[in-house]
């Protein structure tokens, strides 16, 4: 026996790499670009763009200029889009990294005038086809001059339903936007679709699509069984194992009783690694047996800020210093999303991000 | 009129300290320790742990050894205890930076005997009252000889219900507490409350208290008005104001359909900043009028990464780069917690740890 503490947060850069590719071919007419925003969903910025940028792509969107300030010395003549636009607080990270704006509203537009970018770089005008985000109006765009409107290297949208590919708004957004491209950008490049709109068929993928969530293994395709690899394995080690009582309380507010002996573990994560309380009393970890097989144990009780406890009635011969398995290919994030009532995308996000995890990268 | 896009956090360390010692004076024969784990609640541990220690704070616990390396650097002589206990993945951190692990198993403890430091430090003893979490159950201690139960400094245990002071859970624990110390600890210096148990009464506080939630402004007494002073303040940049048209859909999946005409503002934050996704279509957020009125703007749709859209159908000459509040005075962390149904100990690990905002400490 040897004793951990210590959650580990493993992530398969070889199957990042294969499922960029796997996408890329789905799309053989558009630029691949990926989306790593948010520091690549918590995964880590620099490590997930500097794979795919030797993968080949050339293409990277980021949120905040500033995500694209820590990218951009790890990748030469890419180009770095910035979703989130220009603005007073952000300006210097463009200059200094020669990051380009997806310019949202007129206003952000008269600001970037303003700028010593103006004319000299190409920004991604964002227009408005029915998700009722960011982008111009129609009305918006009639008062650019010919010019301005020629200014721009891509006209770019965004869907609001693209994981269900029969829903209406679909059909209703890219009729918006193949107008709005005829009418005030027959010229210009364009891109629509994220990894979800890429799956609906070609006339979603124009010159460019944006690779994000199914890279890392998310599927974006609810409506039948990902085609992508997980690439993230999340472990903890048990720090105790109890046999509790029939009527004793597990954990706060004393909101699980035992209904008869259990045999429980507490394992060292919670929700200060990202862990979602709702998991409380619903949620699963995978322990393996000594053959090997996987057993889902329930959470009991609630989950706290760095433990939770598991019913591990069914398994014999467990240790402490043994791992339970938060995430992994037999229990994936769109399995603990589901469990926990969100998307993959927040249970990544949120738990990506902590440093407590010890955080291997598997090349 | 001037344009922003990114988030900004302010953090009062006035305030923060001003909480410690109310916290402090609260408990006039205790050891008033500061919790500082989980990066001091994703407020940055080493900033939150210089105030608190200039405050004379000299006792502070963090879950991960790891956490503990960080801060002490910055903590010359104080005690750094160690929730998650020692194993062969933290050993080093201890050995470096003079840790102290809080030991919570026959299995952890026959670890720590077998590393240079038994003998040479004293380790806290975790007790097993009720939480069924980590600790001692009386059989394992019925099982240490008489010099190892005299070689830890504190016993310690924990709290499952404080937060409810007539639960019975409270007294129960408590009783099994003063027995275990009684039986095997007599000599033994004694810690079970955390910020919630000290307000229960006297009787909970023993030798030391564990201050964490509090200190942060969180209220831990939710059957009254709170005491503590509010530290931290999130604002978000307005990027986009529309009009959007009856019937049209807002957000994500379509979930939000406008029944009239509606005014919105997109706001530049959302999950990939750690605000919970459960917000969608039920959250707030606070926005002033010219006369510094607050309104409470309704988000509507589903929150997305990186932006959240409210109707502001309320408020008249609001402009792009305004800034809509997100927690603050007028919407506390607690307010945030109900509204996204969870605890602000959760709200604010996950939202405190983002590298995306402007992060400002006020001194």
């Amino acid at each position: 026996m040897t004793i951990y503490t210590t959650p580990i947060l493993n992530i398969n850069l070889k199957k990042i790499t294969k499922n960029y590719l796997t996408l890329k071919n789905l799309c053989p007419n558009a630029t691949p670009s990926a989306v790593i925003k948010d520091d690549a969903y918590g995964l880590g910025a620099i490590k997930i763009s500097q794979t795919l940028y030797n993968a080949g792509c050339k293409d990277f969107f980021v949120a905040h200029a500033k995500e694209g300030a820590i990218v951009a010395p790890y990748l030469k003549d890419a180009n770095i889009y910035v979703l989130q636009g220009i603005g007073k607080d952000s300006l210097p990270y463009f200059i200094e990294h020669n990051l380009i704006p997806v310019i949202c509203s007129p206003e952000m537009f008269a600001y970037f005038k303003q700028t010593p970018l103006y004319q000299k770089i190409s920004p991604i005008i964002q227009v408005e086809t029915g998700l009722n985000r960011l982008g111009f109006t129609i009305n918006e765009l009639e008062k650019l001059s010919q010019n301005e409107l020629n200014s721009f290297s891509y006209v770019l949208s965004h869907l609001s339903c693209a994981d269900a590919p029969a829903h209406f708004m679909n059909e209703y957004q890219l009729k918006n936007f193949i107008q709005i491209k005829n009418k005030f950008f027959p010229n210009t490049k364009a891109t629509l679709s994220a990894s979800d709109g890429i799956f609906i068929n070609s006339n979603y993928h124009f010159d460019m699509v944006r690779l994000g969530a199914a890279i890392y293994g998310i599927n974006t395709t609810p409506y039948r069984t990902n085609t992508m690899q997980n690439v993230i394995e999340i472990k903890a080690p048990i720090l105790q194992i109890k046999t509790i009582k029939k009527d004793e309380y597990v954990g706060y507010g004393a909101t699980y009783k035992a209904l008869k002996e259990t045999k429980t573990a507490i394992v060292s994560i919670g929700y200060g690694d990202g862990i979602s309380r709702s998991l409380s009393n619903r949620g699963k970890v995978v322990i393996y047996d000594s053959n090997n097989t996987p057993h889902f144990c329930p959470i009991i009780g609630r989950v706290s800020m760095d433990n939770i406890i598991c019913d591990i009635s069914c398994i014999n011969n467990l240790q402490c210093g043994d791992f339970a398995y938060i995430i992994n290919n037999d229990y994936t994030l769109d399995d603990i999303a589901h469990a926990s009532d969100t998307i993959a995308y927040e249970v990544i996000s949120n738990i990506g991000k902590n440093t407590r995890f010890i955080k291997n990268y598997i090349e």
